[in-house]
């Protein structure tokens, strides 16, 4: 990166800001300007933020979600429906299902994939600990909703037998046409899926 | 903003990434996601660097740039020309000038230019400081570097208006194509500039 015509401590922000996703060396110099620039409505705020972030997040001990307390505010909530555990990959999924607002169910994070190449096994995911929650007999079903990867299907699997002993219904997402996608844009894969499960009007 | 599923400290940082230039709600939420998962690598030294930032930072008492000493590292560089003063109107153009490296003067940062529709007078703007460290003997030559736009080019007119009385060269960055610039993407003003510019071969 450039050197820029200011302090160590500067410098050291802008290459820390080009670490976050979205924000290349470019975009990070720019949001280091504005932070210096607006040093009491921004920087100052900022700071006191990521500060009492870092010293207030803690996993729940119960699905893997990143919270202020553990259990976590899902798992705590009474209105949840606790006979539906849908099982993620990363928390970023978790947020993205709860924005959407369609699940009413409790979650669990399984923290990645299984995938034998780069050396993650089962044992470095949160597996053994949801097959312990789905022994609770007060769980009904527990919805596999990984990503549409060949990583994240072959996770699935393996978890549907590794389910096959708790008397769980095991479901996964519907794949299918994304509302609002235009059929000439979606790959194969998609359009087949979306034709072999085609609803009758 | 749609509510994640985390405790306030997570959501107020999101609120205040997202006011970051290059970052909408979206993307401040993944920077935000990025952070909780990366607690140690990426949150807590993030954290200590605004601190440190916070705390460390000076306006120049002499250019205006933003350093962590007062008078700035360039101000205080003995291998500066002390000839040339630069003018800009905002430190991320005195920024731009030291990544291209073309310049070995000092720098006077205006903090803006002229508007009276928005109530910005000469005495909002760091002129009466131009003007006294233009008066030192030692100065030949002032180089406005102001933006090429109406602002900018009218704030240049005061500026080489109130300069007279100093014994000094006023200068403007040349107005021409962009290199690498395609003419056919290039507005009629810059075009005009650059044939009323033309150089011999």
């Amino acid at each position: 990166m450039a050197k820029v015509a200011a302090g160590p401590e500067i410098e050291r922000l802008i290459q820390l800001l080009a670490r976050l996703p979205g924000l290349g060396p470019r975009s990070a110099r720019r949001a280091a300007l504005a932070l210096v620039k607006k040093k009491e409505q921004l920087l100052g705020p900022l700071a006191t933020a990521l500060a009492e972030t870092r010293d207030a997040i803690l996993t729940c001990e119960t699905c893997g979600n990143i919270d202020t307390q553990s259990p976590c505010t899902l798992c705590r909530d009474p209105a949840r429906d606790r006979s539906l555990i849908c099982v993620v990959e990363e928390m970023g999924d978790l947020w993205a299902l709860e924005r959407a607002g369609v699940l009413n169910g409790l979650y669990h994070v399984l923290g990645g994939t299984l995938s034998p190449l780069d050396g993650v096994g089962p044992d470095d995911l949160s597996i053994g600990k949801l097959i312990e929650r789905a022994r609770d007999p007060g769980v009904k079903e527990v919805l596999l909703a990984l990503n549409a990867t060949v990583e994240g299907q072959s996770t699935a699997h393996y978890l549907m037998d590794q389910l096959v002993g708790c008397s769980v219904a095991v479901s996964r997402l519907a794949h299918g046409v994304p509302i609002g996608g235009e059929l000439d844009y979606l790959d194969e894969g998609t359009l087949a899926a979306a034709v072999k499960a085609r609803k009758s009007m």
